[in-house]
């Protein structure tokens, strides 16, 4: 399967809202509408659906062969600018905008259209959730006692990468014990012992498409205190991927699993939303939390991840990455969410 | 050695251009300033050093032992931002400052403060570099005819990761043969073949700091032309290297190296800066390029790397990690700058 970047821009143009042309320069966006990954370069993208690329020297043997008119420039935006184009306020500064003149800060566009995945792109969503489901099980003999947060988080990263990830979608998280109340702990020294829960939150970046994948398990056995908060989480993750679908209202899926963890007393406890769009980017549109208005489509990747945090104690977290479609939601990550006692 | 926070905000503090405060938003200035490593954190310091910090749920658990005040908020910049306070107008975006009111942009100030390392960061920076070279060393037997560039990417990242690092500092650049002319090439499947130079930009992060090194190889032979061009490159890196002191002008070091690959003959192949400052970011002030006016000052940690590309044949980068010391140059990456024939 190629991408048709062409048509990519075409859908931009469709939608610029009263503007003649958006300069897109979030390297995410380039890269979307043009192919070319780098950290400088801007598209300007005009209604009719032309466009041309701007990139500086380091890039431009990159651009070749690329479908698009291209221009060599260090100074990108500069090179690009023009009255009355739109610019993409949430990304470009206030002294980038400082220098331009008359142009026109908008609303995110581009994440907009990068929130439906088409078939190629849900395809690495799947390799890349493909590569962290077996980088875990490879991986699982390690998760005992004495291996230490850190040392387990870069055996996870290490056969993720021998396994075809680009590298790690973002840091990894392991976090043994009381660590486990810090949502994004970051991995220590801290070895694992009998009787810890252990959360482990990673995934695999594939041809620039994000996994994310979080899964507890308890190291030796599990309490009774444990078991029964695991059952709650898990309850409240498997509500939460079911009700994944075309249409469905972002603040109204996190209500479907805040209310199993409300109604069970720990809602103070559940401290960010259920979870996010997940494709170029490992936190993307739309995001699903309390009060957020946006709404699912079909093939629209999302994670469902809610958690537990008991200060002191530790912590509870389950996360899948799954496609909202038609069909019914399409999990891509597939390790099991039974409680895994290593 | 532990590090002083309270000491890095009065010296913001001291610096402050004619506001009472700055609003600080950038994620690694809030971590040099406070310790805090989020990617939802702001802290607002005062002319007098007092300071508040603000985050997340998600975060607010890593705040506890951090010597500052701490308010939870998931939007940090409304909660801390006040009539009259600068804003970082290189960071905060379009969108992120017009919902703000009588607030004042500002060029960098953090970025400054961050440019003189302490011997704690160098010390940081010495031990990324260690691990760079000694994966380079460990893996150097897996550079030979067959294995593929994203293979080596590989194979030389995770053994940075074993040796300690947090991860790779950046994206690996393996770039063989013609791709060498790409100087920011992505490694792809092209195999390495026996006459092919091999340009190999890496290093590890430790602790947050990162390190920067590049070195070219040939594979199985070297033809004159190949050899005459890197010994063209290596002159031009050593003569950067020599005049890396406190004193030197960013513009005046870029035309050490540069004048001679330009008397050579290749000028307009030298397609880049000659180097950047290095710490938390992989790249920062100091930018070492032509015309730059920035100085270099005792305790600056920089890079060197002249490079010569020639589109359909190849390229040869040479980039050391070094710090600038009254003493005469500190270099932190050791692996010799012979042609290498694997």
């Amino acid at each position: 399967m190629t991408v048709n970047f062409g048509e990519r821009r075409a859908q931009l143009a469709a939608i610029l809202p009263g503007v003649p042309a958006l300069l897109v320069t979030r390297p995410v966006n380039v890269r979307y509408l043009t192919g070319l990954d780098s950290s400088n370069a801007a598209v300007l993208v005009w209604a009719d659906g032309s466009a041309t690329l701007a990139t500086d020297s380091r890039y431009i043997e990159m651009t070749r062969g690329l479908d698009i008119e291209v221009v060599e420039d260090r100074d990108v935006v500069g090179r690009l600018a023009a009255q009355g184009v739109g610019v993409e306020a949430t990304h470009m500064t206030v002294a980038a905008f400082r220098r331009l003149n008359g142009v026109v800060p908008l609303d995110p566009l581009v994440e907009q259209l990068r929130m439906v995945k088409d078939e190629h792109e849900i395809e690495l969503l799947r390799t890349a959730c493909a590569i962290s489901d077996r980088a875990f099980s490879d991986i699982s003999g390690s998760i005992r006692p004495g291996v230490s947060e850190k040392d387990l988080a870069r055996i996870l990263e290490a056969r993720m990468i021998e396994l075809g990830a680009d590298k790690p979608a973002f840091d990894t998280i392991v976090a043994a014990g009381e660590n486990g109340a810090v949502p994004h702990h970051s991995p220590t020294d801290r070895q694992l012992r009998p009787g810890d829960l252990v959360t482990i939150d990673f995934g695999a970046r594939y041809r620039g498409y994000h996994a994310d994948m979080t899964r507890t398990v308890a190291v030796g056995h599990a309490a009774d205190w444990q078991r029964e908060l695991y059952d709650l989480v898990a309850a409240a993750q498997q509500a939460g991927v079911e009700a994944v679908k075309p249409g469905a209202i972002a603040g109204d899926l996190d209500a479907v699993s805040r209310s199993i963890i409300e109604a069970a007393g720990h809602g103070e406890d559940f401290r960010h939303g259920l979870g996010h769009g997940v494709g170029l980017e490992i936190h993307e549109d739309p995001f699903l939390g309390p009060a957020r208005t946006g709404k699912l489509e079909d093939r629209v990747p999302v994670t469902v991840e809610p958690g537990v945090y008991l200060p002191g104690r530790g912590g509870i977290r389950i996360e899948d990455t799954l496609v909202a479609r038609d069909a019914g939601p399409e999990l891509l990550t597939k390790t099991t969410k039974e409680l895994l006692v290593l």
